[in-house]
């Protein structure tokens, strides 16, 4: 596909090849975007040639307000430069008290919700682990329930609840403890898979031992955008409960905004056991993640569970600052909403342009995308991008889906103009596609 | 010990009912240090009534700098101002490729070292994961050998690698894969450990099987600051690859320096497989880890193990200052040197002047204690310390040890000034403890 | 319900005592029949007193030729008089090779079967523990595929692939790399579930690891009489099989007859890898049991999987008598289908006669039996069935189903005898029933 | 080395063809023995040719009093002709309490123990099974603790805490909840290794969990004869119950006589909480094995731990003759060491005649053996001795140990007689040996 991909300049090439000389062969977006970024501001990334892209990645959900939001970076120099402290363990600091503030008044008070904070390590493995932790020691069992394309981090823990055979494989021997049900959805069309489950969880032979804890995400993000229906999240919560197992939403990368709410669930009127929030929580992409405890169950002993990074005081700043310029005021998640709308409409035109690769959109407010025929065909979507200057990823068990990630503040001419390069991107992949298939034709 | 225990004003108190309320009870140090910290500067925190303490914690090892060092500060400011990218995920930075010349440059460099940087969540116990990981993908075997006081992270796949019970309880029947044995001095003087781990690993019939990986802590820093001599590790070297198994080599918290040379196991002349490296890493106390894989070693496939903050930009950064700061000269490892043995003599000469409560002196470069003879005698004087306004912790099975963990650049002043304050807390504690047996011999 | 159960005399009573005081709780049988049995032949067990029962459990599938068959015992009494040899390990034995002369003479040849037999331990846990192992050992994977309502026996491997919560929860903790799928009508009429397993084996996101082998019974006995239909165990077979996956098919209890055919999945036309084999298989209800391995799969070396009574020279004898007297001739096939449909037609009039307690007949074969509303309810027949000097047993998730598992060899005239007790207590607990209701509804 | 091995006629070799073409790989002790056995009685085993072998293996320690003893054969065949109940799961049989009754008035009774009888599965593996399932169920922990070079069975609960590597292999990524510590002697003479043990289970930070049982055979039979001294034995226990575990006296194969006394650990004054009997408690080599449980530790519900064959009357019929016949009378542990005596005394000659190739002579009681250097050097006195028509085997982690495994009450004569065999085979394997050597050296 030499003729999709983008010419890179000698300086470039030169600077890259320290990393491949010298980073482990793990690293892997680096191989699609083959530049070195420098600057970033809202939903504009720069490289070391001045060149500017287009930010629809927005780190994997990690930067649902764009790069260097001007207020959070304000906040964060000053702090900075008036000797704030950075790193306090879990010590008592005037950073984490303005966080813990600005939680309680812009996210849980107004949605009626109590919870205990607890500040795990900064990384959404983190708070997985802790939360499925906590529930075997609340309940004294040890199975997790987990889903069918769900994604919960690499750790091992995590990954024993993470479906995903390339990240499990090079663990498989290792992991145990965890039950696996099909996702909403994952049975075809009308199939409610919570009936299954209830059904393995009540019967005395099924096999099905009891569970500590059912872990589950809002909307699968790495998953392929699988969104859950909130009457399928109800009866999970419910059959959860009846079977003395502990709900943990793991919304690390469906919630802060991304699905349209700041929680994923909060259409569905349940109250988790257990919250998992990392990724945009510092709003400005610092490493933060917390997991929300229902205050009759915070079991924990003093340190039981612990971490030298869970006091990040800079994104407790960051953090902070975010909660309270864009949860303030429910303008916000209004403009979300028209995002959303606007992704909506544009994805099912690309779609039904180009039903010769394309399946079907997916995904739910601000984690829509499109899924491809094959995980390839996604692939040449995001080089055409990149060719393009935008930065685009794509997800699912196949990698087939391209999916939609720009800032949830993102400017609409913006937003318009990103679905736009992405629609040429898909008309060009598809012509080539007929093109293939025309050559074929001729050659057979 | 109401007697020993600082006064706390009305405004303070408040302000830690916040965190009573709304934060969960797995929060630890902050039950040490009943204050509110707002600024940090070197070695010295300052609460929300200016009250200034000497740091003798350094972050639990993760500001071997002191905070907020102005040569990084600077660093990082005029990188935030100019809109540096913050996120990048693992897409290649200009921040990361500054961080890998200086590690290149100062510390691979000069000792001879050859190693391909995994930059993983920015925790060190996803260091760990992505090395317990690893050694297991590489040899196809699952049991990894782990020692008595050993601590690694509290993750299910390090947990499992860490000794301690208060860690472990929450999650013990989940735990699995790994086998224990003693560490360096766990049997007493004399006895060289590697020779019944030598024998395991060589009998047919012994049940041990054949491990993919050792992992071990040049010092190990939470089980006590008991070093291992450079013997010992040179034997489980040549006997870790005798049997086929990675040598991991945990330099989380004894490496950057604590130890008395970046790496702690320098002098001993090995070469172990993979290194973890994190804590200090970052320089200023920002989350950042690493794992160095022998580049032959360097199974991973792109993405196979990942996690949404290993491209801390901001770390990058300031590691990259700290690098060259503090590694391009010679002197600062001689710095390192002086202040060990100053801390060396006087806790010598407070073990002398207490032997009713004190046991030994511990460690080894700038990671070194005395050991109370409990837990209870070692709350105490960190209880006393801080009364005098000195932030200092405990470590060891029990508690029972405490640790000098001085910034590596504290003024000698200062580090003269702290062992005082620790000298005259232990004497305080020594007189009541004396007072109280004095007593009940009268009542008796 | 003491009006149900039968008179004990004085002197069982004191017998009984004795187990009481010294045989462990876990003793289970004999509390459902508080007698003490002395001699037994052929469909008839007769007590102390000298009180004859008819016996519909057969040793729960162990004595499906009867008791003390006079042939069987006529070759034992004479080898042991003989000085046979009784216990050989695995040496060669003069007995052994009769076995397995017959084994292939009248079961695996006529069928068109290669199997080398593996002589494991003479339980059937041992031979599943084997199986799995050995599957294991070929794949170089770990997880077990299991059915709901499976059972495969009580050791640690097989019970990890057992379903019932019974038996699981005593070592819940520490059952792992069993990965449990609904059984054939699990999820109710018309639904395929190997359709759910084909798409978790063949998504790579799905979460089910690559599986070392699926292990199922053609009909599940202990579970409740659950019969595979044979398109069910073709579809399994072929997505084992594309899966690389060993098919292990336990016919411990369903095999050598029990279900039909020597094999209970012969109509299916499959080729297992593996079979398990035990129960009936010496014909006398002497311990032994064995594994089929497919030629080409026979990875084992030698002594890697032993056990000490693997020679068990008594059971080679009465087995080999066994299988030329019962499986030479076609004849005991069609005598098996006589009786099953016997059994069929009573258990459709007595669950037509009894609707208000009774749910449906189900199995196959000789292995059928009628389900009850709960397990009270079956235990209530049991009861009254043992009061008219029947031995049946029940079966089940709740022990609902009441199993009639006749000799396949009983008399015509005694198998009509035992329905009609049968008959006749599902009729008096039904009526029982009624008058229940009745009162209550009096009370009320 | 064909000129030790024996040669083999034609039909024999033609009937053993028929094992290596139909029996799986797994088959072991008929490599070494390559005939065709027919009958056997006392210490003889006889093959179908009419040659006769002087049986020092004992069914590997399950013929503790010969083949086919006179009285059991007779009480066998006497039970058989009468129609007596085979097979009876766990129903009161009047077999069943005849060996209650003798076990009680033979064994428990004159050594003042009182415990409960577990009828399991009737192999050793089994009843370890059970007992490692108990002691789970009621400390609610899971770790168990074993020792270097136990056996204890291959099924997979057994297995994990087995430590041969040929065993483990198959198995070991599936392996878990077992901690292995070094057996008496181990750690070379002189060193206590309950003191480790105990360090281990005090110390907080050691990383050893809490266990919920230590298993351990008071003379280590497959794991080359190592006898536990009673002190040692005595530590253990007091070790073991200080940390709330359950003793688990795996008793399979050095109880019943053959380390002297019934029990193997009688003389250290211990009161094991669960002891495992099996091998030769049936006396004739009938399957059969018990757990024996603490009256006040039988937490288990009915039928939590079953088995199909828990009820083979066969063995407890020779089983109440064996205890009758053979345990009424103290003479006959005073015969059993006698023969201990004649063996020891020989072993020891035959070492020091044979220095160049042999090591030690090692065990105790009727379980006596010789190292040699090699596992080679041990198969060659196998094989000498089968070509003198005597069945001995080896043991030890790398077979080196020649074991003298003669029934407890074989004649002195026969005795001394095969220890004349097996002198005379050492002899000539130490001189081929010589001769091996000086030819090297010739031609070097």
């Amino acid at each position: 596909m030499s003729d999709q991909s983008k010419s890179i300049d000698f300086q470039t090439l030169s600077k890259i090849r320290t990393f491949q000389k010298n980073e482990s062969e793990a690293r892997s977006y680096c191989r699609s975007f083959p530049t070195l970024f420098v600057r970033a501001k809202g939903s504009t990334m720069t490289d070391m040639n001045g060149q500017d892209y287009l930010d629809f990645l927005s780190g994997a959900g990690s930067l649902n307000y764009g790069h260097n939001d001007p207020e959070m970076k304000s906040a964060l120099l000053d702090y900075i430069a008036d000797d704030g402290i950075g790193h306090s363990l879990d010590m008592h600091s005037a950073a984490k008290a303005k966080f813990i503030d600005a939680f309680n008044r812009y996210i849980l008070k107004p949605r009626g919700m109590q919870y205990r904070i607890q500040f795990t390590g900064p990384t959404g493995t983190n708070s997985v682990e802790a939360a499925i932790k906590l529930a075997r020691k609340i309940t004294g069992r040890k199975q997790i329930i987990a889903f069918t394309n769900g994604f919960h981090g690499v750790t091992q823990g995590a990954l024993a609840c993470t479906a995903n055979t390339h990240h499990r494989s090079a663990s498989a021997a290792t992991l145990c403890g965890v039950d696996r049900y099909p996702y909403d959805g994952y049975m075809g069309e009308g199939v409610d898979t919570t009936e299954y489950l209830e059904k393995m969880l009540t019967d005395k032979s099924s096999g099905q031992d009891a569970p500590a804890a059912v872990i589950v995400e809002g909307v699968q993000g790495e998953g392929g955008l699988n969104p859950a229906s909130m009457s399928w999240l109800k009866n999970l919560a419910r059959i959860t409960r009846k079977a003395g197992a502990m709900l943990i939403l793991d919304d690390i990368q469906a919630g802060v905004g991304r699905a349209g709410s700041f929680f994923s669930f909060e259409k569905a009127g349940i109250e988790p056991d257990l919250i998992c929030l990392s990724k945009s929580l510092s709003g400005m992409g610092l490493p933060m993640a917390i997991t929300l405890i229902r205050p009759d169950l915070d079991f924990w002993k003093p340190g039981e569970h612990n971490g030298t990074f869970r006091g990040n005081n800079h994104a407790f700043i960051t953090g902070a600052a975010s909660l309270e310029k864009y949860w303030s005021n429910p303008a916000f998640e209004r403009g979300i909403e028209q995002r959303a709308a606007e992704v909506h409409k544009s994805l099912n035109r690309i779609l039904q342009a180009n039903d010769n690769i394309a399946v079907q959109v997916k995904g739910r407010g601000m984690m829509q995308g499109i899924e491809m025929q094959s995980g390839a065909l996604a692939d040449a979507v995001v080089a055409e991008c990149f060719r393009h200057n935008m930065i685009i990823e794509t997800c699912g068990n196949e990698g087939q889906v391209v999916k939609v990630f720009a800032a949830l503040n993102i400017e609409m001419e913006d937003l318009k103009n990103g679905l736009g390069v992405l629609e040429q991107a898909v008309a060009t992949v598809s012509a080539n596609a007929d093109k293939e298939i025309n050559n074929k034709k001729v050659k057979a």
